[in-house]
């Protein structure tokens, strides 16, 4: 077995390298087509450089660089994940993905290994959609899915995708030539950290995904009726907050009678005060499963328990949905290229589902896909706490050179 | 029977004129010491003195008028409610208890009637507590219980009281002067809409209130752990808006099944996004009843109930009690002369709890006090909707004329 330590130490060191481009001085802030975000994509260039490869920033930001084969028609294999940030975020949440691989194609070049196909890596610029909204823009523009409603998006600023395009050098009206759907690629396969527990209660450093969960996002409005906290009997009341109340415990209950994951992860009261009575609230909704079907039965469950408290507590309800993505399934072939590597190595073969969107979700539209997880602390991401061990990306990178090796 | 119609046709329109001194152009808001505080001020000293009355501006800028008896040492009766308005406010409460007196000394000085008492009308100048948080300010500094640690409370824009009373002319050094503690005031009387839906649902107009009920209020603060969405399975989540919402339940259904109000008027989600487990969230809870015991009884189940909550979710929790006032009761014998002045004028006899805080809380501690509530519309106040009936005003000066006559 090779020794890749001195690239797993090169790939954790680099993660601390890119966490200073920070818009934010105070924590870890990189969105899409800031001048850190374009500073990013520099220093990732210089070092996929220094790995040999060839390099480019496509259409719509995304930092590419190709290690490519002898053989002219010799199949491409593209790995990325992406380089954009939540703010406050932690370090390897994405990077990871970019860095990771990047050390390994290193370590290729430094002992003048050879691959029999061409191997491209990507940094896409936007997978967390934090600036403008909208998620996987970068990967969505390399899957030639980008939408031209999208370029009227405005930041908090007000500054409008259109507008960044133009201040970060580029034209949005040739975000289409980013796409590589009608190239050869031939697969895509993304690193990225679990963002969940399930392998560090396994006791494993990584695993293969099977399928990423599908979600649906609503947002909720009730409206009930303001009144004064001290004069208005209980049974009268008709109390927006109370009613949310009972409805976030539904939701609850009904997710985990099934087995799902359902969410309610933000809530304002947009009336009531310490002294009076909750009128209106408004909360979100996330719920997902790998199996859509599934997903849909406990969401008509959920839909008819709200429905119900609604009518009730004399509480006026409007569900609207917000976003929608199908479940995607990794290809059973590369699962199993990725299965055999850990056999090769020696690794403990486990697979599991991804709960998380992830680039791997857009580029599905380009070609089979595959991902790998490698555990992180606490399963802690989107946090400047997020951890992971150098021991740990030592044994990503032995199956991701084995999964290499063998790739077909 | 006189009658009052003119009257009250009178006071009704004069609420309208008061609502046009806002400091905001599109709704009504009349805020403690601000140009408009001291404008209506001045309106209603004009009307005042229309109607006969010495009129003065005490220390703490609260508006006086005094319709003196020819007897010197007779009693003083105090009658009064407030001028200020919360932001958005509708344009009946406080307003009404100064406006519907007020004409009908007006009508005692058209038609030349004595009486043998000096009769004292205040508007006080805080009673909402909005711009500095601290409520009563008015009638506080008229019983003497002003605490020179309101001093420093500060505006939403920075601007101290200490420097309000400055802007408005006035000393704060000198607050102390408005106290009438040491004078001769023998009772106080308020008018006041309900507030509450009691009246309305009994199809009567006006009601005696036989005391104020006691409130104490709380910050409650959870804090969980954040997390992914779709990542971390519902077992092992620690959701504080889902350990919140148990919370919200658990103390609406403890009121109820006490026979007293308890309201979680607000929660604010500290952490959590659509697609993040809520981290931490905090929300307030207000309890009263009339009954302090049985009060202080139902918020100990309330709390044992949020600590067994917490624990079995694995929240950690803390409780703040941010404000407390104790049950306040009317006189006896002040009940009972108006209850007297209800069988003059006909009126059907009803005697009602005050759930929410008013001005005759701070001025108990000076004398015997007394309320009298006005049915308003669906109970609303707070609000621009907040609606009232002239009809109802000429029933409540007849009876108020009836308590005034028979008044020792």
């Amino acid at each position: 077995m090779t020794t890749l330590a001195p690239y797993a130490i090169q790939t954790y060191e680099r993660c601390d390298v890119l966490a200073h481009f920070s818009q934010d001085p105070d924590c870890i802030n990189r969105q899409y087509l800031t001048p850190e975000h374009l500073q990013a994509n520099r220093q990732v260039a210089q070092w996929m450089e220094q790995a040999g490869m060839e390099t480019w920033q496509d259409a719509a930001a995304n930092q590419w660089g190709r290690y490519p084969s002898k053989a002219p028609n010799a199949k491409t294999l593209v790995i990325g994940s992406h380089l954009d940030t939540v703010p406050n975020s932690g370090k390897y949440d994405g990077i990871l993905g970019v860095l990771a691989p990047l050390s390994l194609i290193h370590y290729l070049h430094d002992h003048h290994i050879e691959l029999p196909f061409h191997l491209e890596l990507v940094g896409f610029g936007d997978e967390e959609g934090t600036r403008f909204g909208a998620t996987l823009l970068g990967s969505c523009a390399v899957a030639g899915t980008w939408q031209d409603k999208w370029n009227d998006l405005a930041d908090e600023n007000g500054i409008t995708l259109r507008q960044a395009f133009i201040d970060a050098g580029l034209d949005i009206s040739e975000v289409k030539n980013a796409s590589r759907l009608a190239t050869n690629v031939d697969d895509f396969f993304e690193f990225h950290i679990e963002q969940g527990p399930v392998l560090e209660q396994n006791d494993l450093a990584v695993g293969v995904v099977n399928g990423i969960a599908g979600a649906k996002r609503f947002s909720i409005t009730l409206k009930g009726l303001a009144g004064h906290a001290g004069t208005v009997p209980m049974p009268m009341r008709q109390d927006a907050l109370a009613a949310a109340s009972e409805m976030i415990l539904a939701i609850e209950r009904l997710a985990t009678q099934n087995g799902i994951v359902a969410t309610v992860g933000h809530l304002k009261c947009l009336s009531g005060a310490v002294n009076v009575i909750s009128g209106a609230t408004t909360f979100s909704l996330d719920i997902r499963s790998i199996d859509d079907a599934l997903r849909d039965e406990t969401l008509k469950l959920i839909i008819d328990e709200l429905k119900g408290i609604a009518e009730t507590r004399r509480i006026q309800m409007d569900i609207t949905p917000t976003h929608q993505a199908p479940a995607v399934k990794c290809d059973e072939n590369l699962q199993q290229q990725l299965l055999d590597a850990f056999e090769a190595t020696d690794t403990p073969p486990f697979t599991l589902a991804s709960g998380a969107g992830h680039d791997t979700m857009a580029m599905a539209a380009v070609c089979p896909v595959a991902m790998m997880f490698m555990r992180c602390e606490k399963g802690l991401s989107h946090h400047p706490a997020e951890a992971i061990e150098v021991a740990d990306i030592e044994a990503a990178l032995n199956v991701m050179f084995a999964f290499l090796k063998e790739y077909v």
